[in-house]
């Protein structure tokens, strides 16, 4: 009911005045405005209009092959005219060498008009970042091109059936003769593992050169594609989902696939993880975009839905009600907090100076955001009502799609363990305890950081790090949404009631938390 | 994957060990057993099954009729053939007389079966008190054994678009033409509001005998059914809703249908809150049967479900790791605190000697209970990951299933505003403090009922009680939710881990509410 529109000023507003981008050498304010307004309107006309009916009519395998929802070839096809798909790519592989900053802007308003279409499109910056740093120039040479022209799509092969979370239980086998390479075995949950969008489909596949006794150090990277591999690669299955209807989701098995080793023997872990790291940062963007759509939906009901009266008698809104406010407050602040924590985290990843840090903030910006749109998507429905709880309203679709960010990409609570463990190891606590400071020099944040460093100690003292890990990423990530928050009202005084409102919330640990 | 499971023994521990049934002259705690074990066996192989074929299929309208999903015309007929549909009604109405302790036991269990049902088919008992407080002989003579044999399914036709939680705005008229009535509107979201399941539908409708400006004092609730009415009853649609596909939604077209009044004119409000109160505790119930499900699915999920190595190297399983056991720890707690916190209001209701302590549990129970089994089923679905959002493993339609029982029969927020205000007025609350008192003497849980105690002296002060209503219900609920837990501690003393995991649990309340 309630169409797309992208949040252009809100965006600008986080990049510019809250996660100080202008710092980032080769960022130009005036060209990110132009860009995402330009991607706004064809988001808002082309992109926006195919979500309802590609949720309804979804993806389905025919003989083998996926078909799209109706619209989505033709949407796509713009998209690749427009050059969208080659933004972040070098020129001289044909793509516009736009800056990470004005990518993730595209990215989240892209995510909102459409987080089906977009997780497909969207996988081809971490591909062609990992064929960057790990590809042989001929390996550049031949796919750059395509898909900064948008006449390849990437996919990820990782999971396995029994191997998800855990990649040491990797069982897809890659075998050679000289120097070649053949890869057999079954991938499951791969998203955009067949697609009637793209002339061809380059496949990024994990799999195991050792032997299985050797873990994840036995795994490494290789690349195929759908023409090259022909009847050796299969579709097997499309699943059936909560959300993510024309998102298909699929079951590959690689029957001896020709395929070349991408980087390293052995190192596939590490080439993995730079495609993983650009997503993850990419689906925190999705919760701000689930976040910020259910936000606009409920607004929009809530300010022009008659109910009951003002204490003067006079006619009521929905939104006069203090507990629909309150909702609507949490919406907002969740959405505007949780983009501006990603907002920053990317500006420390431009900047480079702080590299731990980066990887401290990318777990924790994953895990707040996602978490973010989910919740906002839920009081979504709830203020909406009995209308929230149909299709029509589609928040109800907002609450779908986004309930997957929580657990792909690895799992929410993996990377609560991860900052409990690993994060704590270097320096990127003591940078994330510097960051909060630059933030922000409120006293009640300052107590919390207080109590945080407290906590930071008891982890790094305590034998088993991960019992705790879950308080202490709820810790983490509040210090830092609050410090944002007194980032955002310093930046834009009329804010300070909703930072008060985020202030006042309360605290996502129990007292007895860390003892 | 999991087949339901009916909680038999969970269930009776409840009743008999924490919520101190034996209490109620009637009870007979042997016969409950029965029949709940009884009721377990025809759910979970005749009614269990249906919930997922029921999911996909859904119903739809034909020819102005609703067609249920396939099985539910059989599996109801078996339902009434058992006379489930008499439990509570009278023997000389042709029902069982059964005690409303075993209702609620076997209305959890037919919830967890299949909701889209359960909700259909629980209906009748409501309707059923309602014509026994207010119809007439005739009336009773008439509905009574037809409602017990399972002849009639029943419903109760009140929202109007633009009147939903603001019932003052109910434009459906009724008009006199002697001893005979008429009514003319439009209602929706009517649950049940048609199906082929029955031979003959009783609705109970609540329309306008006064002027708009007599706002709820001008309603009076009518009774008129299908076979009465013919074609002045006509279903215009049926709604599509994230979940609850088995369950018909339907917009109702009365277009002079003959009725008669049921109670007094203008007595509309009264009457439909006799309906309403056996509802509001039916749906804490379908809270507490989703929460039990979830746990269950996640639990069996978990359990069997290999997953990296434990601290020796040996392999774990999924709920080794803390994370997850935490998970699975809150959907059990909420599981079974939910489920005391129902049965102490049933028990309460049942003894009779303190209504206004029922009249504010009541809310307390339906707010907390619902969100209870949201939660539960958002956390199975992150136990499980991306099976968890696959259709197949049926958490995800737990979810969407109990997402509506916090909007329905008064969305949560309603129920928050109503003890702040309306509940806070007579000797409910010091009644509810001194059950807290009986449930336990733990000083935590003394110490929040002080802090309780505080926040109820501001809100009786308080100008703007409402403003303070979602506060307040957050602190209350976990009140009695920590203090029910202390209760099922002390009966079983093996759950005094989860009494401490519950206690230690972070408030859902910031430290400056109340002021």
């Amino acid at each position: 009911m309630t169409p797309f529109s992208a949040p252009v000023e809100d965006i600008l507003f986080s990049l510019r005045d809250v996660a100080g981008a202008a710092r980032v050498p080769d960022w130009d304010a005036d060209l990110t405005g132009e860009i995402i307004a330009q991607f706004a309107r064809f988001a808002e006309d082309i992109i926006a209009p195919l979500d309802e009916s590609g949720d309804a009519q979804g993806c389905r395998l025919d003989a083998g092959r996926v078909v799209m929802p109706d619209g989505f070839k033709e949407a796509y096809g713009q998209l690749a005219e427009g050059g969208w798909q080659g933004l972040t790519l070098p020129e001289d592989h044909g793509g516009m060498a736009l800056d990470p900053l004005t990518a993730a802007a595209v990215s989240e308003v892209f995510s909102g008009a459409c987080h089906s279409l977009q997780m497909i499109c969207n996988l081809v910056p971490g591909a062609a970042a990992t064929l960057r740093r790990f590809g042989s120039p001929d390996q550049q040479g031949e796919w750059l091109p395509k898909l900064a022209s948008g006449a390849v799509l990437s996919t990820m092969c990782l999971t396995e059936a029994g191997a998800g979370s855990d990649l040491s239980r990797i069982r897809t086998r890659a075998t050679r003769d000289g120097e070649n390479w053949a890869l057999t075995g079954d991938k499951i949950f791969i998203s955009g593992g067949d697609q009637n969008l793209s002339d061809d489909i380059l496949h990024l596949v994990l799999a195991r050169t050792g032997t299985p006794g050797d873990g994840i150090k036995g795994l490494s990277l290789f690349l195929t594609s759908k023409s090259g591999a022909g009847e050796a690669i299969s579709i097997t299955r499309i699943e059936e989902k909560l959300g993510l209807h024309a998102s298909p989701t699929c079951q590959i098995a690689f029957d001896d696939a020709p395929a070349e080793l991408l980087g390293h023997e052995g190192a596939g872990l590490a080439a993995m993880f730079t495609m993983m790291n650009h997503a993850r940062i990419d689906v925190a963007l999705q919760g701000v975009a689930h976040a910020s759509r259910a936000h606009h939906i409920a607004q929009s009901y809530a300010t022009t839905r008659q109910q009951g009266r003002k204490p003067d008698g006079r006619d009521a809104m929905l939104a006069d009600h203090a507990d629909v406010a309150r909702m609507l407050a949490d919406q907002e602040s969740l959405s505007l907090g949780a983009r501006a924590m990603a907002h920053i985290a990317l500006v420390e990843m431009a900047l480079g100076a702080r590299p731990a840090l980066v990887d401290f903030l990318t777990p924790v910006c994953k895990v707040f955001c996602t978490e973010a749109g989910i919740r906002a998507a839920d009081l979504g429905i709830q203020i909406l009502g009995g209308y929230g709880y149909l299709t029509e309203y589609r928040i109800a679709q907002t609450w779908r799609d986004a309930r997957i960010t929580a657990i792909y990409e690895g799992a929410n609570g993996i990377h609560a363990a991860a900052i409990a463990t690993r994060g704590l190891k270097g320096e990127g606590g003591d940078h994330f305890a510097a960051l909060i400071g630059e933030l922000t020099d409120n006293p009640r944040v300052l107590a919390l950081l207080a109590r945080w460093n407290d906590a930071r100690t008891t982890l790094t003292k305590s034998a088993t790090p991960t019992a705790h890990a879950h308080d202490f990423m709820a810790l983490t990530s509040t210090l830092f949404y609050r410090a944002v928050w007194c980032k955002i009202a310093a930046a834009d005084p009329a804010r300070a009631p909703l930072r008060d409102h985020v202030l006042n919330a309360p605290l996502p640990i129990g007292d007895a938390a860390f003892t």
